[in-house]
């Protein structure tokens, strides 16, 4: 794909995650993409044939986004010198994904609830949770968080349980301090 | 309301149920909810002026029927002897609610999502999650297990956000004992 292409795929990969987010699944068809990302009609037709291209890209990008940040959080990170650092590194990430991200975040449980009734899109999400717990495991060894591999995927249900509360929920019902407790609560789950 | 009207209107909220856990939020219409109920067109009307009624229905139905439940399964046990039997107490729930009663969860998540473009329904899931922690507090003071108070509320936002993953992810991705091994997790964190 020439880079043009690849760029305004991602444009119209960035519309439907805001849409996905603003009006749930339901809302996401190819027109109202085109209208998010201000492009000619009939433009995103010619990138996603189906309306399950249109969902699958999108929670492909949301997984490309999410690694792209934890790699670039990690970049320079030294590793922590013990639970209470690791508990303020994935406080922190929980915090922005809360908060800054919450659209993005909304977006892929949308699309989970939409998955059940879409095989398609289920298998493509359930492929991109198991590399992000992969690449989540790969993060603990290259940091030395000594979380043990098999604790990597208890910890990234947790996280992203309680992501699914803190981003559905009101807006203000949890604090910065709040969430720390939450991550707290994980991470000594895990290594107690 | 005479009793067979209360009947009547348990029947209609519990077709609700079914449909948003079947169709998503989407699907809840006053007509696919006479259709599912199996009563005739215009009965939904007369219980519920609109859209947003039902769907209140439906999540007052659906805390009703979990705190039913609670009562019921707390009701003859004896109080656990420690951390181990807490666990085992609160993996079964877990399990339970993830697999049996997964229509019923599914529901609340597809309103809780729906509630961000609904303030009176994001209005009642909060005044009822409310109740639910304050009803699961008094579950553990009555039992004595020994979670502190301000422990309870984390416990419940890991619970729900656990059943989130486990409801909306492919069937059979978790079996019996990596539930207890989340709620382990969970129960160690808060008591750690």
């Amino acid at each position: 794909m020439p880079p043009a292409n690849r760029t305004r795929r991602r444009t119209l990969a960035d519309a439907a995650i805001a849409l996905l987010a603003e009006q749930g699944a339901h809302g996401l068809t190819h027109r109202a993409v085109e209208a998010r990302a201000g492009v000619p009609a009939g433009t995103a037709s010619n990138y996603f044939r189906s309306r399950e291209a249109l969902l699958v890209t999108a929670a492909e990008r949301v997984l490309e986004l999410h690694f792209a940040d934890m790699a670039a959080a990690a970049e320079g990170t030294t590793a922590p010198t013990g639970p209470e650092e690791l508990i303020d590194m994935i406080a922190e990430s929980l915090w922005g994904a809360a908060t800054v991200l919450r659209g993005r975040y909304l977006a892929i449980f949308e699309l989970r609830l939409e998955a059940r009734r879409r095989p398609a899109l289920e298998e493509v999400l359930t492929r991109l949770e198991r590399t992000a717990v992969t690449d989540t495991a790969a993060l603990h060894r290259a940091l030395g968080t000594r979380v043990p591999e098999s604790a990597v995927q208890t910890l990234a249900t947790l996280y992203g349980g309680a992501l699914f509360t803190l981003v559905t929920g009101p807006v203000g019902a949890f604090d910065q301090e709040g969430v720390r407790a939450l991550v707290a609560t994980m991470v000594r789950g895990v290594q107690g």
